[in-house]
């Protein structure tokens, strides 16, 4: 039997999704740990997403073959169970035998989470982006417009090797939370490499007036990666859901 | 000249704010080592709260003596620069040579976070206790409300030696955030020995209906310290205000 399952995970102790040579722990290789230990399934799983180093999630989806005799919701519990407290299955349910996370998934959506203070705050560094200096709210927001529909994101990150660099974004948003805590929320039908965190270093220059929206509108159509701002850090992004057909 | 500061921490990685023979880390410790660091002073720190280990910090304030030929602001910033991530000075200003973070505070606020789900929240496990049974809020409500005024507080903690277990609570609030995310927020005078953590634990047997609002009433009334619920663990509590007289 196929399974399709909700992860969520801190990836602050992992190097990423996808299971690597000589880079351990990764996610993929805690959660097939704990697969193996409760199903006896040496099988390895499939996700939506493959995340980078240290960047979270509270929606990738994964799937995987096993057998198992009681119900997925005692699947669930038994794989929490077993995986360690920055890991845990949130669903979890009978797949048709071809569904497949990455190739069936029609939108992915993700979240960066920054704030701005003169001082670092302790409790907020995990999954937020310390900034300094002030951020112009009102031009991040014009700039973030040129974002939504389809578009050739090449400025803000590779495609994998063969693929077309054009995707299309269903939708972007700039939230202002608390005064000094924003939030960056966009939905795609997929993303290149690095590209939420290309977009949100860019919209930082934006928010800091070292680069107009215009000018981000110009950066975008440009197709030129030399073009981006820097690359944010990964602990303040997370993989928040991806969407199917059913 | 004395200084005065607002420190916040995370607490995961401390045994409490108080040095202490065999158990280090301590806060105490990192931020004298910093101030040894930086100003050669040796002076300890004094704290307005002696929190627990775990618990953490957005409004902690304590003083210290040393002699700093620059300003306040450099040596916040000199500071901040020499802790761990996990602690930073939020601000700094010279005081009064007697000034006294903890005899001299008028009121303390503590908040207290929690979640309810089935499943445990990987992001959500380090600042928040996680529920997996329902809440009943409105009963909470009710619970909260016996709280405010001057009461003997023995049935949640113990008062320092020779102390009397007399506080005046100033506020009590039980506030839903986003459904199943609760926040408890108290002021007072200052607080028993693990107190605040013995209302929450209490305060949930009341919303899970192991106890009605009435009974929590009685409880209180008792100033029996068995008569408690259970004390919620320590990573759900941030001390978030100390208030003086200026």
């Amino acid at each position: 039997m196929r399974y399709r399952t909700v992860l969520a995970y801190d990836g602050g102790a992992y190097h990423g999704f996808q299971r690597q040579v000589n880079a351990e722990p990764t996610i993929q290789s805690a959660v097939e740990a704990a697969l193996l230990k409760i199903t006896r399934c040496a099988v390895p799983i499939i996700g939506a997403g493959r995340t980078d180093a240290g960047v979270h999630a509270t929606g990738q989806v994964i799937a995987f073959d096993c057998d198992w005799r009681h119900t997925p919701r005692d699947l669930q519990n038994a794989l929490n169970a077993a995986l360690p407290e920055d890991i845990a299955f949130r669903a979890c349910c009978e797949a048709a035998p071809d569904f497949h996370p990455r190739f069936d998934a029609l939108r992915c959506s993700y979240e960066y989470r920054l704030y701005v203070s003169p001082v670092r705050d302790p409790l907020a560094r995990r999954y937020a982006w310390h900034r300094i200096g002030a951020l112009d709210a009102e031009a991040v927001h014009q700039a973030v417009n040129y974002l939504v529909g389809e578009h050739d994101f090449s400025t803000f990150g590779s495609p994998p090797q063969g693929d077309n660099p054009v995707r299309m974004v269903y939708s972007a948003d700039w939230i202002v939370r608390q005064g000094d805590r924003y939030s960056f929320t966009i939905t795609a039908t997929a993303f290149l490499y690095r590209m939420v965190r290309s977009i949100v270093g860019t919209l930082v220059q934006v928010g800091q007036g070292r680069m107009t929206a215009q000018a981000f509108g110009e950066v975008l159509a440009s197709c030129d990666r030399s073009q981006s701002g820097p690359v944010a850090p990964a602990h303040g992004l997370t993989l928040t859901a991806v969407e199917y057909a059913d």
